[in-house]
């Protein structure tokens, strides 16, 4: 399978980074084709911006419009966004690595589904969820989470679960656009950070992995 | 009072531009020292990066670890994140507004909580919701939103109300920081766009801004 892994931690000895790490090693032992989107080691900008069309349509400026003409251009995007829409079109599977911060996305990822999932190649007016065109392809979150997990219990001061928290963009984004979305990956803790629980914790990652293609558990799929 | 209001949307001609424009006039006429973070006229950086402190800890990068030191050496952030939480500081009520992307803030908006409401200056370990160090400030949501209301209802294609995709951010974000936290103000079916419930909706956010001090409705209130 082809597979992309969008990273999104500044930090090489990062616990995200070792997942993301332990992804690269354990699909690409397995035979899959493995590409990765290091967003802060590309420099990855987040804003959606004028530049990122390479003609703007009409007198009121609207993102979305934008993004869908450009999509009937021969997708007229900015050259990152255009390198990113091919890996994601490339995919079979795509693995977000990030750090949950005020529970969601960091910026810099959120930046990278405002500018790449655009209207015209991820989703639009006719094509969404069921129909969405990523439809066949799989997507999967894996989050790291200062709090231990009894935190986000409903007795917990967060009282929602970190799933119910990323419902915006398990369900809200990635369903959005037809991709089937597995159950997330979540590592609670980090802020404590033992270290004992956090190498099973890779470990258990290991496992998943290498069942990717054989019992991928989904919580949302067509 | 003083009131700031974060503003983030590109386009000075759109509906979200004329939300934090009443805004501005309405609570300036109404006496307020009103004072706008403009994220796109100022080109805010969303990304939190080892630039955002004066001087680094330790060898392992923590931002979280960084941002908490900083804040007890005089506030040793970059420019940029120390004019912004003076801001925050000085103010009695801060009005975010801004589109909903992805049934979320933009990035450049998600940047501005993940490098603004810092660890030891927002919240720390012992500091969270009704001990958080905003403890006392009135923030609000006003959102635009491209879908219908009816799309956000159970029955809905996204099987959840905007409040719900809020959470993140109003519970885990602005309430966590000890804000008293108001009713969102939300516009819907800005892709369709019917003008007349457009400039009604401007007129009803008038009334509530000019009720601001008298009646407001929080969902969340410490």
């Amino acid at each position: 399978m082809n597979i992309l892994l969008v990273y999104a931690h500044i930090e090489p000895t990062s616990y995200t980074a070792a997942l993301n790490n332990v992804a690269q090693e354990v699909l690409s032992l397995a035979g899959h084709n493995v590409v990765v989107s290091d967003l802060h080691g590309v420099g990855f900008n987040p804003v959606a911006e004028k530049y990122d069309f390479r003609t703007l349509t009409g007198k009121h400026y609207n993102y979305l419009n934008e993004q869908e003409a450009a999509s009937k251009q021969d997708l007229a995007y900015s050259p990152d966004i255009v390198d990113e829409i091919q890996k994601v079109q490339a995919a079979d599977v795509i693995l977000f690595h990030f750090p949950l911060w005020w529970n969601a996305p960091p910026a810099i990822l959120k930046g990278w589904f405002d500018r790449v999932l655009t209207k015209g190649t991820a989703w639009d007016a006719n094509h969404m969820f069921s129909t969405g065109l990523y439809r066949g392809k799989i997507a999967g979150v894996t989050v790291t989470v200062g709090d231990e997990e009894k935190y986000y219990q409903s007795g917990g001061v967060h009282r929602a679960t970190v799933q119910q928290m990323l419902y915006p963009l398990l369900h809200g984004t990635l369903a959005y656009c037809g991709f089937n979305v597995l159950e997330p990956f979540i590592t609670y803790g980090l802020t404590s950070g033992n270290e004992f629980s956090l190498n099973q914790q890779l470990a258990a990652y290991k496992v998943k992995l290498e069942k990717l293609e054989d019992y991928p558990q989904f919580i949302y799929k067509y």
